[in-house]
């Protein structure tokens, strides 16, 4: 897309753009959160990321459900903000000695991708409210009150256990 | 780093490579947000993103007293996280036809900046306690402070005018 022609036209387009990058991004936490959950020792950190990898697939069911409402492609477009925080996550683990260190490292990891969703998710829904669509905006809200829940769990997890053990 | 050896040996080996994490994006952002003022249309967004290029200024000359005072060396580590928002940024506007919708797809890039730094520098404050640098803490607070208030400034500016002008 875009090497010779400017694809995004109007702000519907804008916002169908943001939903097909976040959909690409919810696909890549599929791969990635076993991959979280079987380097943490933690075994509430642990269950933390797979019961977050099925929220996440419920997150791609809503996506779909929106993109059929809006009548739009649900396609997926290369997120790269994604790919370098899942890149960022997977080096920093590959550093960290540590077991214990290396949890508080995963949740970091994991508040990151929880920001990154929450504004996207926040933007999404205050684009389908101006675009009129207040039945896609009431959908795509509760993926954010999941998203800003989980990471506040993650906040709860870090300061009252994860970030003691790693110290 | 860490082709051969695990480097991040200790709790405090990991809030040392947060810092140097987010002083790299810190730096990468004096880079960008000029180029953000540019490409935008509406005079409070290009004023915000001139504003908040002063901030980060200050944020990196913070992260300089805090390295000082940890007896840590002050060096940027590649973050391949802001790499990815700011590559998504540059892709997603260069796809965007319409000058309006641009200033759209330009808040809701800063937003995803925004969300990055506030997700590090809230764990750098909780790592930053945990280790006893309660000073360390304090310093990090007032940037932590300053994103979340430029966060909240660009939603009240994207939801009372500048999605409206997109829409």
């Amino acid at each position: 897309m875009g090497l010779f022609s400017k694809d995004i036209k109007t702000f519907d387009d804008l916002f169908v753009h943001q939903l097909q990058d976040i959909y690409y991004a919810e696909k890549q936490l599929v791969n990635a959160l076993p991959k979280m959950a079987d380097k943490s020792t933690d075994p509430e950190l642990k269950r933390g990321f797979m019961e977050h990898l099925g929220q996440t697939k419920g997150h791609i069911a809503r996506l779909e459900q929106v993109f059929k409402m809006h009548n739009a492609e649900a396609k997926a477009v290369t997120c790269p903000a994604i790919d370098g925080i899942i890149k960022e996550a997977n080096e920093t683990a590959g550093e960290v000695e540590d077991k214990e260190v290396l949890d508080a490292a995963l949740i970091n990891a994991a508040q990151a991708v929880e920001h990154y969703e929450i504004t996207r998710y926040g933007t999404l829904v205050a684009w389908a409210k101006r675009l009129g669509r207040n039945d896609c905006a009431s959908i795509l809200q509760q993926t954010l009150d999941e998203e800003r829940a989980t990471d506040q769990r993650l906040t709860k997890l870090a300061e009252s256990k994860i970030n003691a053990k790693a110290a």
